[in-house]
C-alpha cells in the first residue's frame, strides 16, 4: 500500500514554491528582469486552476435566484475611496530610518532586519528613527492628460466599494426583493510594504466577494413579529422570514464553508474563527474568518462580515444620492444590512495546491519502492481532467486510436495528450500536476484480447487502480467522477 | 409576419445605450459621483454576457493540443516597457493653450471645442497652443513605500508583453514544441486623451490576446525543402510543415474569423481589412484588421499581426535572458517568429449588442400590432438562457410546477424566474434582454388536457413560434439548441 506523507512544514513550502515553477503553476511577475516584489505571474495550469476556481465560485454564486453579478472598473471615481474612508485611515504606520533613510513599518521593526547591519534587527540599531506616520496602501496613478491633484485616481483596494456605488442602478434593474446579493470576481492592489508568504500577500491580488443585502432586525420584526436568535434556528440552510443579521450572517459562514469543502478542502483543514469585540472593525457587528492552515501558519482565506448599513449609508452621505430601498411587504424605506463574504483567490489557489501535496512511498513496476509526488487535488479544479497516453509511440495504431480517444473526450474536458517516455513516468508526470485520471490505450484496445478490443485502461492518481472501461462510455464514465 | 427593422445610425446609439443601462448591461463606473470619463461597469446582465465571452473565446484557445495560458500581473517591471518600446514611443502628441491651459490632442484641435467659446473648435480660438509634446499613454503608479524615480511602475497598456517576458519560463514547463501558442485575458489600460463611441475607446478594457509561435521561414524551408506560398494553400484549416508566416497569419485570420461568426456575428457584419504598407507599424510584416461595422462607424475589433522575432528579440536584448527555442526536428535554435491575434472584449460585448438589437411591429394577444423590441444574441453567447413563467402567479399549483421547472433546468443552464404581470410581458421583457427561450407552466401542463399533462409550452425569442416539451425532455431539447 501506498505511504503518504506530509513533509515537514518548513521544508514543504520550499517545496512547493519549486513545483509551482518547475510544473508551471507560478512564475515570479517579470522573472528575467530580476523580478518585481509581490507580483505573481500563472503558468499553464496556475492559469487553469485559478479558471477553474472562479467559474467554481461564480456559478456557486450567480446560479442562485437571489444573488447578481457586476464586474466593474478597477479605476474609479476618487470620492468613492473618500467616501468609504481609505483615503484616511487604510493606512500601515511607517518610520524612516534617519541614518540610512530606509523605511519600516513602525510595527514591524524588531522583525526587519537593518539594511546596514542585517545580523541586527531595525529596532536594535544605531540608527534614529522618525515619528511614525501613516502611509496609504492604495496605489495612486493620474487619469487624464495633466497630472494634477484634481486628477488623482486610485487603484482599487478592494471590489466591495464597486457593489455599494451601483447598489441603487442594480436594485432598479434586475428586479430583485431584500433579501439579495450582488457578487464581483475581479483584481485589487494594495501597495503592501512586506508582501510575504509567496502568494499569499502579494501587491496585485484577487476577489471573490458577495454582498448581500438584508432587512434590518427592525423590519424583520416588523413583518415577522419577532426576530430569530442564534441558538433558536432549526435549519441554517433553509432562509426563514424571521432571520436577522445574526442568522443571515451564520447561514453565510456555513454556505462558505460547505462550498470549500466541495472544492476540496476537508473541514479539519479549515477553522472558523469569530473575531472578537477588541478585534472588529469599528463599522463591523461581526466578522468570521475561515482560515486555512497553511505550511507558513494559520492565516485567512475569507472574511464573513456584518456590516450593518454602514458602506450605503457613507455613499449616501457622500454622494447625496439615496441609497434606500422601498421595501413593499414592510411597505417602508430603509437603508439594507449587508453581510459580506470576501474571499481571496490567489489564497484559495495557493491552499489548494499546499492541501494537495503528497510525497508517497509507492511500489514502481518492478515492484521497488518509489517516491511519487502527488498533487491530490479534487477533480473540480484540477487543471487537467484526463491524461490520454498510447502505450507505445512508435506504433501507429495505437498513436491513431489514442488520438480518437482524445477528440473523443476533448469537447467534455481538459485533456492532456501524451505520448514521450515509459507509460510509468508518463502517470507520474501527470501525478505530480494532480491530473486525476489516465487512459491508456493498449494492444488489447486494438484487440489483441478479444473480449477487451475497444477498452482503454482508466488509472486513479490516488489509488493507482487501473480499470478497463469501454471506449463508448469513457465521456459519461469520467464525467461522473468529475463532478 | 414579424417586420424587423435596424434604427436609423443616429438614432441606434442612443437608444443602445439607453437599454444598456435600463437593463443593467452597463452603467457609467462611479455614477453617483458624477461618474469618471473612460470607465465603465458591467452589470447584473452585461457581467454574464462579458463571461460568456470569455469563456468561449478560453475554450477556443485552451481546449487545443498547442495553445497553453497564463494569467499575469497588471504591474510588471518598468523595465518590460522599455524593452518593448512604449515607455519611449506609446504616446499622443498634445498642445497646451497658453491662454485658457486647456490640453488637446494636436491632432484632434479641429474636433474639439474650445473650453471657453464651446462654438468654436479649438484650433479656430485665440489662444496661442505650445509645440506638440508626447504624452505617454501609460498610466504611472508607485510600488514600495517611497515616491522616487526608480519605483515608478506602469498599469500594462495590453496584455501582450506578459507572454514574451514568460516565453522561456512556459516553453521549459509546458513541453510544447513549435508551432504552438500562449492565450491571455486580461484587463489593461491606456490613459486615453478623448474615450468615446461608449465602451468602445475606453481607458481601462479587457483583452483577449495570443500569441502564436512559428518557425521562421528559413527553419521551415531546412525541414520542408520550400515555403508554401499564400496561393498554394488547399485547405487553410489543415496546417501543413511546410507553412511560414504568411500561411499561419492567413489560417489565423480565418480561425477568428469563424470564431466571431460562431458567436452570432454575420460574417458581412464584419470587414477584413489589410493594412497598407505604410500603416504597417515597423516591426509587422502584415496585419489585418477584423472590423465590425458600429452604428458610429466600421472600427476594430481585433488585429492580427505577424510580428516577426521584434517582441523576443527585444527582451533577450534587454534582459540579457537568451530567448531561443532549440527546435529538435531542425536541430536548430532559433528565436521563433509570432502570429498575433490581439482582441478586445469590451468592443465585442458592445458589437454583439448593437448586432443583436432589433425593432420588430409584431402582433400582440389581440392581433394589434406592437413594438418590440429584441436582442437577438446567440444562444450560445446570451446572458439568460431561457425564462421560466407560471401562467398565473395566484395559483400555487402553477407556481409550484414551475419552480420545479426552474429547478430542474437550474444545473444546466441560466434561468430567469418571472411570475409577474402578463404572459405577454413577461415575454417582452426577456425579448429586450435576449433571452432565447421561454418556458410557460399552464393548466395543460397539470392535466386540464389530460394528453398535454407534464408538457410546457416553449417559445423561440425570434420566430415567437411555442411548441409542446414534455418537462422530462425539456432539459435535454434546450441543450441542444443553445449549443
Amino acid at each position: 500500500m501506498a505511504q503518504a506523507r506530509k513533509p515537514q512544514e518548513n521544508e514543504l513550502m520550499e517545496k512547493i514554491v519549486s513545483l509551482c515553477k518547475r510544473r508551471g503553476f507560478i512564475f515570479q511577475s517579470s522573472e528575467i528582469y530580476g523580478g518585481i516584489n509581490g507580483f505573481w505571474d500563472y503558468g499553464p495550469l496556475g492559469a487553469r486552476l485559478k479558471w477553474n476556481v472562479r467559474e467554481l465560485w461564480w456559478q456557486a454564486m450567480t446560479s442562485r435566484d437571489d444573488i447578481v453579478p457586476l464586474d466593474a472598473s478597477i479605476i474609479m471615481h476618487p470620492k468613492v475611496w473618500q467616501a468609504s474612508g481609505h483615503v484616511d485611515t487604510f493606512s500601515d504606520p511607517m518610520v524612516d530610518c534617519k541614518l540610512c533613510k530606509a523605511r519600516f513599518r513602525a510595527d514591524q521593526l524588531h522583525e526587519t532586519p537593518c539594511p546596514r547591519h542585517p545580523s541586527k534587527m531595525a529596532s536594535e540599531c544605531e540608527g534614529e528613527k522618525t515619528e511614525p506616520r501613516a502611509f496609504n496602501l492604495m496605489f495612486k496613478t493620474t487619469v487624464g492628460p495633466i497630472e494634477t491633484e484634481e486628477n488623482i485616481a486610485y487603484l482599487r483596494p478592494e471590489t466591495a466599494q464597486a457593489i455599494f456605488v451601483q447598489f441603487k442602478n442594480i436594485l432598479e434593474t434586475s428586479r430583485q426583493k431584500a433579501p439579495f446579493g450582488i457578487c464581483q470576481i475581479g483584481k485589487a492592489f494594495r501597495n503592501e510594504v512586506t508582501p510575504r508568504n509567496f502568494t499569499f500577500r502579494s501587491r496585485e491580488f484577487e476577489q471573490m466577494e458577495l454582498e448581500f443585502f438584508i432587512r434590518p432586525d427592525e423590519v424583520v420584526e416588523r413583518i415577522a413579529g419577532s426576530v430569530a436568535r442564534l441558538d433558536e434556528a432549526a435549519d441554517l440552510s433553509a432562509p426563514q422570514k424571521n432571520w436577522g443579521w445574526q442568522l443571515w450572517h451564520k447561514y453565510w459562514v456555513e454556505e462558505r464553508l460547505c462550498w470549500y469543502e466541495s472544492i476540496g478542502l476537508p473541514r479539519d483543514s479549515l477553522e472558523e474563527y469569530w473575531q472578537t469585540p477588541e478585534e472588529l472593525a469599528h463599522y463591523a457587528r461581526a466578522t468570521v474568518d475561515i482560515l486555512y492552515k497553511f505550511p507558513f501558519g494559520t492565516q485567512e482565506l475569507e472574511g464573513i462580515a456584518a456590516r450593518g448599513d454602514f458602506d450605503l449609508k457613507a455613499h449616501q452621505e457622500a454622494s447625496g444620492k439615496s441609497m434606500e430601498y422601498f421595501d413593499e411587504e414592510a411597505r417602508i424605506r430603509y437603508i439594507p444590512h449587508v453581510i459580506e463574504p470576501s474571499a481571496g483567490v490567489d489564497r484559495l489557489v495557493l491552499a489548494l495546491i499546499c492541501n494537495a501535496y503528497t510525497e508517497e512511498t509507492v511500489p514502481n513496476e518492478k515492484g521497488q519502492p518509489e517516491q511519487r509526488v502527488v498533487l491530490r487535488f479534487h477533480p473540480r479544479v484540477a487543471p487537467i481532467k484526463v491524461g490520454v497516453f498510447p502505450l507505445l509511440r512508435n506504433r501507429p495504431e495505437l498513436v491513431q486510436k489514442a488520438r480518437e480517444v482524445r477528440d473523443l473526450l476533448r469537447p467534455h474536458m481538459t485533456v492532456f495528450y501524451d505520448e514521450s517516455g515509459a507509460i510509468g513516468r508518463r502517470y507520474r508526470r501527470q501525478d505530480e500536476i494532480g491530473t486525476p485520471f489516465g487512459v491508456t490505450i493498449d494492444f488489447d484496445t486494438l484487440g489483441e484480447t478479444p473480449e477487451l478490443k475497444d477498452t482503454v485502461t482508466v488509472r486513479d492518481r490516488d489509488t493507482m487502480a487501473q480499470i478497463r472501461v469501454k471506449i463508448s462510455e469513457l465521456p459519461a464514465y469520467l464525467l461522473q467522477k468529475l463532478r
